[in-house]
């Protein structure tokens, strides 16, 4: 089994660009974590796109849904920015039929040293293994069904309706 | 649904003494990495001993068994060392009908910076929430049914059998 | 000897709020950086304010003067963010006769892990041990008059003029 | 000026073997860490040995001794182990005439995260910068004239007689 990653970008690949003190993307960190974790299953990795979520349109989701629909993967992995995630969710559910599809990102950079993103990736890697074909949020350290799951901005955290 | 830790040390929990230069084992990590990866999945951790799993002995093996036996939770995650992790893995599997119970650990400490203990961390509260009662190897990202795996000392991963 | 620590901000101390991405301050983190460096340097640590080096009006300049002049100690060092570091030292070189004060700074946040401010932090107070009384800049593992040195704000590095 | 970075092993250069759980030497980190550290100090990088200053010989010390006076530079920085630095200081102060040389070490590799290397590597840099020619140990943020410290074994610190 080859599991799929598409990147997209959000806090999850974001760097500090010390030049002017901004956060920016360059490539995503995702092949550096995935070597960090030691892990042994067989990937694919596609950058679709490196932006912040909020930046997301409806044209950006139906990309993502065409990218997942047209892998011969049957497990896929999207990294994506946690603002827009469940929205992003909900066009991949009704565009993508028939494959096990696990989005998830970070609440802090991976490059900052505190972050929960290679957490979150041993999670969503795992989920993408082991859920039925669905399309699923895996955020701190639990799987959401696309359709019951919310961001609660005040505690930075994910929860189910 | 609660998720139980059963630790028993391991790499994954070595620290460096830096009075004498040697390794040792103090408190676990793992509270402070489930903080770390912002997991919200409800947990209970209990450690059972802080040894190397070489030193690990049939009675150790026992004693890990007993505890999850006698755990009120279903879904149990052991941190325990690599190097005899499939050996307790079988007692586990003769001796704790009806649960999943998840081993995982690390190839080097958490608190060296370059650890793959956080994403471990991460699939194994996965893999024990998704997979059916059995014993399971969480490791490389991957899971392996206790009776279908061993650790290829010289790459220093797991690998089917 | 006593080494005084005057705290003014700068990309040295920032965080990242995980609730909206931005960067912020909170604490400084110096106190924690000397522990983690096993400094055994006699210090006292104030913080003055906690603000950007582009915010810094000739208001703050003179408040972190008179703190200087204030002081009990002939060892100072300031830490202040990168882009106005040699305006403040200017201000501190006509209003702090006979101290040595050393200003530094990092080009990333401490807290970002990559930085450069655990190794500058050993720089200045190193210079502030050493240097005859003056006002001098520590970045780059270098040592600047004040005088005599300039930010170059394309290669992100300091430079004698 | 040009400072003469002689590398000799010790806790600084230390890593973690994930195969046999050991520590052991490999290539030194000191470029990285200047790199890291955003040093613009033109600086010679030379690695004489790669030992536990606990196996340091008399002949090893002599041999650092030899390469600090047929270095072309008159600053040098010699990275030690910590258990026996003090000892080579001496070996030094009577074989080196006429230059600065500062030595420096770590409690805690590099590697493991939680390291003084870095801080320290600031201030020996420095201390090499600005002190007159004589022989000296950069540690704890403080130096100390080769015939007045001592490590304190029980606190981890180095302290003046």
């Amino acid at each position: 089994m080859i599991v799929r990653f598409f990147v997209t970008g959000g806090t999850f690949d974001k760097e500090y660009n010390e030049l002017n003190g901004e956060l920016l993307f360059k490539e995503t960190h995702l092949p550096e974590m995935l070597i960090l974790g030691r892990s042994r299953v067989p990937v694919e990795v596609t950058t679709l796109m490196m932006i912040d979520s909020l930046q997301m349109t409806e044209e950006h989701r139906e990309l993502v849904a065409r990218a997942c629909r047209g892998a011969t993967e049957d497990q896929i992995v999207v990294t994506h920015g946690t603002d827009t995630m469940v929205e992003t969710a909900r066009t991949l559910a009704h565009g993508v039929p028939g494959k096990t599809v696990v989005l998830t990102g970070a609440m802090v950079p991976w490059k900052f040293g505190s972050s929960d993103g290679l957490f979150n990736l041993g999670s969503a890697l795992a989920f993408a293994q082991t859920l039925p074909p669905g399309v699923y949020l895996s955020m701190n350290g639990r799987w959401f069904s696309w359709d019951n799951v919310r961001k609660n901005k005040a505690k930075g955290e994910f929860e189910t309706l």
